[in-house]
């Protein structure tokens, strides 16, 4: 079969030029007479190419150096328990939480087992129509240790278009959806945390930016790979890495930077988003999307058909039609799109083009 | 340049026919038009596969029916963490160690942040020869909640042949390096863990067998993801699991049954290494292994040479003649030959051809 345009959430589509390389270099990586996946971490060349892949985080997302880079084994989750783990300490077990959807949810309920957790704001719903509170409406505690907050819910396809500013309390992003869409200012942030399996790579590790001062005495029952500290310390090897997955997305973030990086890719992004919007509005009596325009996602277009009976129908037609995976999250329903940075802008007008068409010929 | 015998502690040398096939697969797998890695966990096609590398491992192994099987993000390092954390309770911190080397000792010092460790043996050197106790000498504590052990020390290169009796205390078994390199009978154990890079796959996740009745209420502080009872309830999938690592796996174990199983595996692993300290012992006035005969270990060859100022033209030798990866771990010095199951007898063939050869030369 040939290759298709794939619109899963994550684990999600790999740009086709990063698979060929990935490809080729399988049984023997720059000459070596082996596998990136058997080299030894702590040898030079995977030390040279971790070093490398740093390197490119910083170029691409524009990393300040009073920022580490790490890369931690596992999906977000366990940034979930991290972020609580390194940031409260015995004095201080406050933090504000915004909880906009089901993975900032998740958060909260980790974070509630080890500190004092305010829900500072909420997603809001207002006539049918979901939408992101301003800041004004925000109950920040200026006593927390940190705010907490997911830029992009994934499943909910509602982002945040602004930065909230929490004068010196330490902000701390779930960037997991968003992380490499478009360009951001690491400056605004005290820390930023996203899985890999959606813009960086494949399921393995977690991406995490942290400032400096952020890097404290965790928690006395904090698992030893659970502590910030000892990633900084020992350069993301404190044991044996997820090394493949981590060159994996040495070979993404050096794919972005051919794009021409992260404002050629976020221009990309926008067009790409705006014309599947633009075509759930043109057919609104058919397809419907109930995120405030302000705050809807550019990274999962979210959307359901108003004749629900017919969306097993779509997905089927679609899956036939080469586009796959537009099922939405067991919890929500309906459709989505996740559009990441690998998804052509080939792939987004073949399926404009067969909403289109399934309008006319259900509609 | 062509393949070469790598003899890489870990991540170590991968079967060149899985390598092969997953070469194949990298941008279509089984004709969904997508990479196995661009593939939600989620789906009927993972979940099919995950259920199928289970099972393959449950053959292979002959893991009994009241045991699970899990596949944990991150190294066995995770382990050190987990075990006590869900092992130990309020009324029971007390633990049983065997310290043997340097893996079993940082289980120690992890251990002993949770609870009350009772380091019950350790390893022997007389005159020179370094041996593992006999359990006669073990001081185990009947009040232990479990008692751990490293069957095989990679760096050090001592394996226990034996396995130890502890009555009702559960046996809990640092597997990495020596995991599928023979038949074992899991009954005697109440849970087995083992990092993937040796002789399971690459980098990305710990295989871990747990006992039903061992699936307990954690401390109450145990992250999310370091309660096994979360592994169990969602089998593996509680979030994104390393899917790309899993199905690596997967091609191994499967290429493991495609060998003939553990026996015929085992016999090979035995051959093998029986030629590499033969060559030790029959060139004694130049190479040297320090490790008591009975207690040799199967995966891990480790020797150094008496004239120890040869060791780099040895190290740079074998490299050129494509006998790579031969330096012992940066804390052991000397050298090593790791031989886990993707290493042909062709390789260990040339490498002692080799020693022989630069032993005579520099003899």
């Amino acid at each position: 079969m040939s290759r298709v345009f794939n619109f899963s959430a994550g684990p999600a589509m790999m740009p086709e030029e990063v698979l060929h390389q990935a490809q080729e270099e399988m049984l023997d990586w720059h000459g070596l007479g082996m596998s990136i996946m058997e080299l030894g971490h702590r040898g030079p060349e995977f030390q040279s190419l971790i070093e490398q892949i740093e390197a490119d985080y910083r170029e691409v997302l524009a990393i300040p150096s009073n920022y580490h880079v790490l890369f931690v084994a596992g999906g977000a989750t366990t940034q979930f328990s991290m972020v609580p783990l390194n940031l409260l300490s015995e004095q201080n077990k406050q933090a504000d939480y915004v909880e906009t959807g089901i993975w900032s949810h998740k958060a909260v309920v980790e974070a509630k087992r080890y500190g004092e957790i305010n829900v500072a704001a909420m997603t809001k719903t207002v006539h049918g129509i979901h939408t992101l509170p301003p800041q004004s409406e925000w109950q920040l505690n200026p006593q927390a240790a940190y705010v907490h907050y997911t830029p992009n819910e994934t499943v909910g396809g509602i982002e945040f278009h602004w930065v909230p500013k929490t004068g010196k309390v330490p902000l701390v992003a779930d960037m997991t959806s968003s992380i490499l869409s478009q360009p951001i200012d690491v400056s605004q942030f005290g820390l930023i945390y996203a899985g890999a399996q959606k813009n960086l790579g494949h399921a393995g590790f977690t991406l995490a930016i942290v400032r400096e001062d952020l890097v404290r005495e965790p928690l006395w029952f904090t698992p030893v790979l659970y502590n910030y500290r000892n990633h900084v310390e020992h350069k993301s090897c404190y044991n044996t890495p997820p090394t493949y997955a981590i060159y994996f997305a040495g070979l993404v973030v050096s794919w972005v930077k051919k794009q021409g990086g992260l404002k050629v890719v976020g221009q990309r992004n926008h067009r790409k988003a705006k014309k599947l919007y633009d075509c759930i509005e043109q057919h609104a009596d058919f397809y419907v999307n109930k995120i405030d325009p302000a705050c809807r996602a550019l990274m999962n277009v979210v959307f359901s058909l108003k004749r629900e009976e017919l969306t097993e129908e779509f997905l089927n037609q679609a899956t036939q039609a080469g586009l796959t995976n537009l099922r939405g999250h067991r919890d929500a329903g309906g459709c989505r799109a996740s559009i990441y940075n690998a998804m052509p802008e080939a792939g987004i007008d073949r399926l404009v083009e067969f909403m289109v068409d399934f309008a006319k010929r259900n509609g």
